[in-house]
């Protein structure tokens, strides 16, 4: 709540400001647990609940979370952004705790709490000292089933709702751009539609729907526990046992199945003129695979490949268009491999100096056109195995990420053993697994290519504009 | 049935052969009756069902059609195609009329009979001597609520919707491209889904799929009854209390309410390649309102700007690409405004000889720009209206017009009387009305332009296809 921007959406915005930072992002929640990392255990309550727990006992911390497998691309058509709606009034409080009081319980202890929602999932997380466990597995089994809502307070927040999209999307050309390029690429699957919701569906959401969306999907057998820290599986398992393994399951919960996007004929392409924006900046999103969705070993590919072509100051993309030829002031990728049904390859530069933003978006495409007719070697998937095997093992000491892996993955239809048996698929991977995918998935059908052009503010737009992929 | 092919697609692939039809087409049905046409009597039977009559004592023929308040738009997301299938699906037959009988009965008695689905409505047709139409209304009235589904029979005729769409969509270059554009012109709102459906989502419907979106749609209240011909409204009336008023009314139709298409803040476009395809073609829609959803006089004022920008070989977009630039082979342009949510501002362009679609489509935006600017003339407006209002006539000149005219308004909302007065809301069209409409919705914030390239078959692609437009 702390930071109750929904997860997808800051991890896209992370993309537009600061490509490199989402692709570490992107390692970390789809990555598994590394050789030196902790094991996980995991077990089920009687009603459905998944429990995972991971052992850290560096200091006398937990990091506890609630995953609910629900996210804004469940959601009904024309009520985008309940998913993220009720993520907020989730902290209104229930028959115990007063209205706005969890996160103060929580602060009062000692400890942090923060929530987001995205796509496929809604996740609860707080980190606390070990002896405040047993009271945050109380209350947040509590506004598992007991959230009390009433009309007033479901409206401020709906205006807190709305404010956040002005600032977050409206306001800011880069947002709008990202929400229109997913917007443009998804022809049928709801993965086109915002996480925060469109402004004139958010502005008709109301205490009935959020309620409904309640009932319909946050039941413990439709939610992940995962607890990190100073803590074993069996003390977990205790505490859940008096919390909340006392909630009711819902027998209606069923597996999801979204609309399956049909195969594109060709690629699409906008233009976004703002005179806010800063400086003229490319975007570029494949539909690919996700983790959950690929063949055995594409996803691995698929992240090695873009950690080859395009993440980092060491990539392909970066020397090229940034160190050598000048003509990008940052230049990044990244593969979004966590979609329940299926991930996205994207792209994002931002145009140096005043090199024809034409120009800049060719010299990408020599990059990842010389990759899918030459292939990438031997020498490059070795350094790009190393590297994000590094990051793994960094980001592995957050206990924060590590507890995201998991929760992740579950949330997903993963397993925990998928998850660690991950570094041994990764290393599995050739050369030629990756070469296959590039050739595969950097196919421009399956593609939406983004402009954000900063302009003058003028009257009247020319004609002129329109073409050239200015529309 | 004999022409089984949804409404809606066809008027589409008439749209890209010859938009003229289209334009001609859509001024049939969104246009109401004039002077000299007959007055049609409405009334509502007690379970709900609209009728409409219209006189006609021409020949001893009647028109004979059932409409009903649902087509595409109404399919749940991953179900497309389920109100086509089921249009198919109503031609196998209940307890009283064995599988595959009922156009049978229809030609033996001297009759035909037909049946379309568009995304607002579907509805079933038939012509007969005026003495066959108490069997007729008998027949229709039987598999409003008898329909008998047997799987294998369902699954026969999914394999004919299948081949269906091979044959009129993914065999036809132009219908590709038409159906991709309305993907990426649409955000949110199902205007964007293929009324036949996308491929991989009709191949999964089913016989319970298609028997329980008749059971939620196909009622009494939720159909209009639309008779033309030699019969009188006290005629129609009697017959309908023997057979339609027997029906149960469902109490669970509601007013359909789809998710409303969010502003865009950018034009999309998109490049089809395709060997196939003949000549390069240009396509360019936008949102508009429709005469269901416009405010006071916007419809009309829409449809007088495109019979003056583009409709027909005296239009502005013909004689300047057609006739002096020689660059276009044909030019034309449509207003579809008998959408019960938005209508579409469509033009729709044969590339001339060998100049570059580039240049063709910068000639289109100027002919739009110029009318953007500086408006259209009195004398233009003039000579639209009296050429529109000529068309309607003759077109009232055909029964099945006539009965289409009011069964679409009805079936969008609009009322008996909507339809009778829209000769005197035409009149009060001023050439302000035109500038401001063109104004307002020669948007390209709110459009998708689409290319057709026919192409030489390569094996791979170049990356500098990527770019201005082709992508």
């Amino acid at each position: 709540m702390i930071d109750y921007l929904p997860g997808l959406l800051v991890l896209r915005m992370a993309a537009l400001a600061a490509c490199v930072v989402f692709a570490s992002g992107a390692l970390n929640v789809a990555a598994a647990e590394v050789a030196v990392g902790p094991k996980a255990k995991n077990f089920k309550l009687a009603n459905g609940m998944d429990v995972v727990v991971i052992p850290d006992r560096r200091a006398p911390v937990v990091t506890h979370m609630v995953w609910y497998r629900v996210g804004s691309a469940d959601e009904a058509p024309g009520s985008s952004g309940i998913a993220h709606f009720l993520e907020h009034l989730m902290f209104k409080g229930t028959e115990k705790i007063p209205p706005g009081e969890f996160s103060k319980i929580i602060a009062a202890n000692g400890g942090q709490d923060n929530a987001f929602t995205s796509q496929d999932a809604t996740a609860y997380f707080q980190r606390v000292s070990k002896e405040n466990l047993p009271l945050v597995m109380e209350i947040e089994a509590d506004r598992m089933a007991n959230l009390r809502l009433d009309e007033k307070s479901v409206l401020t927040e709906r205006d807190v709702i709305l404010e956040e999209r002005r600032s977050r999307v409206d306001n800011d050309p880069s947002s709008i751009l990202n929400e229109q390029l997913m917007a443009a690429l998804y022809q049928s699957h709801p993965y086109g539609i915002p996480v925060i919701g469109w402004r004139h569906e958010i502005a008709e959401l109301d205490r009935s729907d959020a309620l409904s969306f309640y009932s319909k999907y946050y039941a413990p057998n439709n939610a992940i526990l995962v607890v990190a820290g100073d803590v074993d599986a069996d003390e977990v398992k205790a505490l859940a046992e008096k919390t909340y393994a006392k909630v009711k399951k819902n027998g209606k919960i069923t597996t999801r199945a979204r609309p399956k996007e049909p195969p594109h004929q060709a690629g699409v392409r906008l233009t976004l003129e703002d005179p806010r924006a800063g400086k003229a900046t490319l975007q570029r999103l494949y539909i690919a695979p996700s983790y959950a969705s690929a063949k055995e070993g594409e996803a691995e590919a698929l992240d090695m490949l873009m950690k080859i072509a395009a993440s980092g100051t060491t990539s392909r993309l970066y020397k090229k268009l940034v160190v050598e030829q000048k003509k990008a002031a940052s230049a990044g990728g990244w593969f979004s491999g966590t979609g329940l049904d299926s991930g996205r390859l994207g792209f994002a530069i931002v145009v140096g100096g005043k090199t024809p933003i034409e120009d800049v978006e060719r010299a990408m495409d020599d990059v990842i056109e010389e990759i899918k007719d030459k292939g990438v070697t031997q020498k490059e998937l070795d350094r790009a195995r190393e590297a994000y095997i590094a990051d793994l093992v960094y980001s592995s000491d957050s206990q924060t990420r590590l507890a995201q892996r998991y929760g992740w993955a579950m949330a997903t239809g993963r397993s925990v053993e998928a998850v660690e048996a991950w570094p041994e698929r990764l290393k599995k991977v050739t050369v030629e697994d990756v070469n296959k995918v590039a050739r595969t998935y950097f196919d421009l059908k399956q593609s939406a290519t983004g402009y954000l052009l900063p302009t003058e503010k003028k009257a009247t737009k020319s004609a002129d504009d329109t073409r050239n992929g200015k529309s």
